[in-house]
């Protein structure tokens, strides 16, 4: 969808004359109150659910719980998936032409920020004719989108369903994402990220960024299980500092390879930065009760016992903030094995407990008409 | 020190005609008993305590332990330092002539193992005269070397002390591994290992190989206190994907930029591999109990909670493999904050534990002449 008018963005800057690549699941009803929203994190796009036509290797992200009979039930539900501005998967980003220039906007593509994405996600559903949402869904960064949602449109939303998130990066996250970033911009072949007129990508950078990424999305426990120290070839060392002798190095690798080819480095750029900046307690001096007292919607959130990267401490701090204000809140903690990545892997847990809080929601809109009348 | 005979190495090959640099601290007594041979992990050297004379700044490594009236008492004991074969701080390395050759070894200085290490400074004693060691004490990969020692060279020492340090690397530990060198081998100023005729330093790769090291050798507890969303430049953020932001991506800048003016890139995959591949286990089928039958030792392990590299855990498995082989263990599990970094740091608890440990070597010394001669 193409937006002329102008966004205006949290740095200052603002951007128009842009497109939105959306995808949309089931029905939406007759009074237009069952759209659910899911929020993408660094890596993925509006391409939730479903496979393409003829492809049958393309199911969506959250093809395993979005769908229909699925735990968010598209029989049911009418859910919007939407690639966010600077992302490389359809919508306006880095390498696509800047109209005020004719020039590709490479690294001088607008830095976003959450709010931003959040910002134009709202007007791509004024224009879908949608005033209210039955609920945001977002994991990780997805589940900051929909923190954020909350606060920025708290009468627009009914749920949000936030998981493997956090209220802020942490020192730590911070500083993954710096190296990833460091290894893309320090590459040769980023030219200041206008690679795109020197026909070539940074690649170097873009691998060792999706490495350090891999890395931090598995738990020590499962890559123990999944690797351990297993050789590549049989059981004999080769005695060699640049050859891949482990498994875990011959997955890294080939994963650092895989996403070299098809991602964008001032994407990557632009998305950890909003990672790295969210923080809305920040205008509060911190104090998250305070800031989260806009919020109006009833809220879930999921978290993964084995998650570092977006620890449940951090969803925990979320919980308490919300209970200080007297909302309601459902929490899930899981116990899986997998690290972060388990917010994208089928636990039956973790599907139960997302099946139980979309079966709720689901079941205020068979009477949400009827009461609406009658008010 | 010179060694003109070939060491025979783990991987088959072999080195001769290298050098040994070494420190000692202290007085070696009349029997020789009271030597301690202290083994030195990724970024350090044989240049353990004091200062330099007219450098007021050059304080060893572990100062902090080590000297006239410290943990470790210089007045009672004969400390050795050595550099390992493969580093770059004044033993024979990459950046060295191959005899063999008359060329730099660059990338084909041979593969080093804990194992080579042990044997190169296991020779070294020899010609110090020194037929037992009180004590080896090292921590991480030193500490690596200390366990490797008591099954190497049983009877050649009486303590092994051995902190923050494992019996083996997990798969997420190669992986970092694994990540670090591949920004140095693919940096375009690394030249396959031999840059050094090329006149340049893969400083791009060299950097980032340090500032992933430096967020694993912090707790993320101990980076939110000292840096948290701290902002560089007051409160105001500029909005930019390649500038710093915040404070803790100025401090790894900041460590990265020192890192790869110093630091040998070769010597970096050297030492990360010998981490890789230590795994005493391997030859017992991973049975750690049995493999540690072949130690004499008495053990002292120590370890520190907010430790995600080398984690209680791993110490934990060394003690109860030692235990299993009722060998005499004592375990401190120290409770700091300071992650792995943790055992090069000032801290009461372990200094005390460290103090009192190397009181009873101390003290066993003191009778062990007469003891021999009642013998």
């Amino acid at each position: 969808m193409h937006f002329p008018e102008a966004l205006s963005l949290k740095s200052g800057a603002s951007i128009h004359d842009y497109h939105l690549a959306f995808e949309t699941y089931g029905e939406l009803n007759a009074d237009r109150s069952n759209a659910i929203l899911v929020c993408h994190a660094l890596n993925a796009s509006h391409h939730v659910a479903g496979s393409y036509e003829g492809q049958p290797k393309s199911e969506g992200w959250w093809d395993n719980m979005i769908g229909p009979g699925k735990a968010v039930d598209t029989n049911k539900f009418f859910v919007i998936g939407v690639n966010n501005l600077g992302s490389c998967f359809g919508s306006t980003g880095p390498m696509h032409m800047n109209p005020d220039t004719g020039k590709v906007y490479g690294a001088d593509f607008p830095v976003m920020t959450v709010e931003d994405w959040v910002n134009a996600q709202a007007r791509l559903l004024d224009r879908l004719g949608i005033t209210q949402l039955a609920a945001v869904l977002g994991g990780s960064l997805g589940g900051m989108q929909a923190l954020s949602w909350t606060l920025q449109h708290p009468d627009r939303m009914r749920h949000a369903v936030v998981v493997a998130s956090a209220p802020c990066l942490s020192a730590e996250n911070i500083a993954f994402n710096e190296v990833a970033r460091r290894a893309i911009v320090t590459d040769p072949d980023f030219h200041g990220g206008h690679f795109y007129e020197h026909r070539v990508v940074p690649k170097r950078g873009l691998r060792i960024a999706r490495m350090i990424g891999h890395i931090t999305y598995l738990s020590d426990d499962v890559m123990n299980q999944k690797f351990g120290r297993q050789l590549r070839e049989g059981m004999d060392l080769k005695y060699s500092t640049q050859d891949v002798e482990f498994q875990i190095e011959s997955y890294l690798r080939y994963q650092g390879d895989k996403f070299s080819d098809y991602f964008d480095a001032n994407t990557y750029l632009l998305i950890t930065r909003a990672l790295d900046y969210f923080d809305p307690a920040k205008a509060d001096g911190g104090d998250l009760t305070q800031s989260l007292a806009k919020a109006k919607a009833k809220f879930m959130l999921v978290s993964f016992t084995t998650d570092w990267r977006f620890s449940p401490a951090r969803s925990r701090e979320i919980v308490k903030a919300l209970l200080d204000n007297r909302r309601t809140v459902s929490y899930a903690e899981i116990d899986a094995p997998h690290g972060h990545d388990a917010f994208l892997l089928d636990d039956a847990r973790y599907m139960g407990v997302m099946r139980s809080y979309f079966e709720n929601i689901a079941s205020e809109l068979n009477t949400a008409p009827a009461t609406k009348e009658a008010a």
